[in-house]
């Protein structure tokens, strides 16, 4: 089984997948007299398809131990999908590449403190998973009409690792 | 100066003026082969205007001390503002029925554990108000063209404080 291993999460390596939501290295402003900083307008979020609209949800999720085995991946045609974590444990983001339709070898980042993700339409990437703990998140995704869910089973799976330990 | 009691943020007293955002109470469903519960589809965004977009943004707060004077609201006539709180201290969420265009008197919510709040289009609003320490928020609200902000100084200052203590 191939050993895909664990990158930080850095804005400029996730850009071809979407964006990393955090405050650091973000544009922002003085609002309300001083009293309060904006991170602005962090994330494209894209909203495609009939009676398409924006929703917030909340989730939760039990954690997930590595190394994990990645079997399938996802994607959404119709619009972005935004998670930012509301516990302090990191979560895993495993995103590929499109390959023809299908997707490619997978890449996997985990998140420091502060960093929430928005992934683009259409990216391939793995479902929530959190790691260390039980996790709280703040979902922005769409809502509408129409099929917004595609999966591709890999025709072998990857062993998601830190090789670094 | 007439002092406005605080009152706790319930989801049925705050639903004039917009939607508490919280587990608690929610509809939800598991997700991921049952690893996640999705609280789903908690606030209504609302995008007018011309080039509206829903946006994601951060912010950081410095905390305010009670009781507290209020003495403006603003709204947003183009468009829904949610706050997601991502630290542990409460905020304040002070909101007003119109009265012919301009703000009748204010009420005054504090939020609970794992409260967040969406405020409607066009209601009347204190700015962001967080207690007891600083405090990061996920902001959920417009972008695009247009004037989308009214501000409404109140002839009288209002006292806002914690008559319960």
């Amino acid at each position: 089984m191939k050993t895909i291993p664990l990158r930080p999460l850095i804005r400029e390596d996730f850009a071809p997948f979407g964006d990393v939501i955090e405050a650091e290295g973000a544009y922002h402003f003085a609002i309300n007299g001083g009293m309060a900083e904006r991170y602005h307008d962090l994330a494209l979020v894209e909203l495609a398809g009939d009676k398409a609209r924006p929703m917030i949800s909340l989730a939760r999720g039990e954690p997930y131990a590595l190394p994990l085995t990645l079997t399938f991946v996802e994607r959404h045609p119709l619009g972005s999908q935004a998670f930012f974590p509301l516990s302090p444990y990191p979560f895993l983001v495993v995103v590929a590449p499109d390959s023809g339709g299908t997707a490619g070898e997978p890449l996997a980042f985990v998140t420091g403190p502060g960093q929430g993700i928005n992934i683009r339409r259409n990216v391939w990437h793995g479902i929530l998973t959190p790691l260390e703990g039980v996790s709280d998140f703040v979902i922005v995704d769409r809502g509408g009409e129409g099929n917004n869910l595609e999966e591709f089973h890999y025709p072998a799976p990857f062993l998601i690792a830190d090789t670094a330990g």
